[in-house]
């Protein structure tokens, strides 16, 4: 996981990692990509995917925005990432329950991963403090 | 503004804009160019601007997914919608304040962008119902 | 346009605008909009429209960067720059050329949307010397 | 890496993974994240790292694109997935050209990741045909 090490690496942070946040970044990173994925797989499929298709294409761009923000520690931007992380919550919350309505083992891939990254993302909200 | 044209050549608008959802794609396709030009402009600066850096690169981003999720139409995804245009308005807001802090022409333009922009999302968010 | 305003706003540019740049960052930023929303239109659509969903994606994502990366002056990049801009030449004429192919109102203007993007961006090439 | 099964999962690829390009995907995600963490980390330095933003904000643009691409597999749209992956390798060679010359720990460490992006990009284009 190279964040661990370019968060440790910033010159603010004297080694010190916030894990909650890394875990988050590394999470949201993921289910982005994942989501891209089976945005593009439902695309593929026989049956009508829209609304999962829409979820996917819909929270791949609030995780992107999410990890870049949670990524910045140079000055301080708290409040808005906190809404931001909030936004990725619903996001992967509400994508994770269209997943969860398919067979197609690309919809569950991308439910485990919009779960995980709720998750780290409220564990990552909840120690902004 | 060619957004306003192809909402209402989706399949499911009927000819129909919702007319402040269309403002704030706008608004937020332009306050994330404009940020971005503002943390490049303030990079060139001889004084400390990394805190005004910081919220016009997270600002970016946050206008960035906005402006992508309020043009998509198919499906729903109202509940999501709603949590990336308060996350929209926060950075805005911030970035606004930041920006007005300093008598930067760039910082100016920057700060009225996002006012605009935090306006509209305020108006989208409020006709979303 | 207001990206003319803060182009010329930086530091650097003691108000000049490279007016070809200038152009190919608003063409790319309408086409990115405007391919994202007919990647959404299609999606709609009752007929396959999947070749041209994935040409709409992608020609958004290739213009959202090339967008981004023309807007920066601090420094330089033009190597770089250059070759992102020929990536979107070619997203954009590939997209323009999948999108004539259908009657629809969103690819006809999708079309034209990234023919002018192409084009603006030829001249953005061109100027970079 | 999450990646690899999502790809298997698409119902066009009956289990069979294109491994360079799974690679590039992969390595370009690292890239534009540490790309991000290196920007903002190198923002925070008491010496001019103007020119190293510049090139990190870049070659994270450009890694998103590219990755983001690269996971598409309906439909096709090879030429313009070879023009990203060239942007990509460009951006990443002149990226870690520019962090190979300052001693930060995050410095050396996004070269490293750039260079290998750069070599993975150049086996999943050679892999193209």
């Amino acid at each position: 996981m190279p964040i661990r090490k370019m968060i440790a690496a910033h010159p603010d942070a004297n080694g010190h990692i916030n894990e909650p946040l890394a875990e988050a970044i590394r999470s949201a990173t993921d289910c982005a990509v994942t989501c891209t994925a089976c945005a593009d797989a439902c695309l593929a499929e026989p049956m009508d995917m829209r609304q999962c298709i829409r979820m996917c294409l819909d929270c791949a761009d609030v995780c992107t925005a999410a990890a870049r923000l949670a990524t910045r520690q140079t000055g301080d931007n708290r409040a808005v990432l906190a809404t931001i992380l909030r936004a990725c919550i619903e996001a992967c919350d509400a994508c994770a329950a269209e997943c969860e309505k398919h067979d197609h083992r690309h919809c569950r891939l991308c439910a485990a991963a919009c779960r995980t990254c709720a998750d780290d993302c409220r564990e990552a909200l909840a120690g902004l403090g």
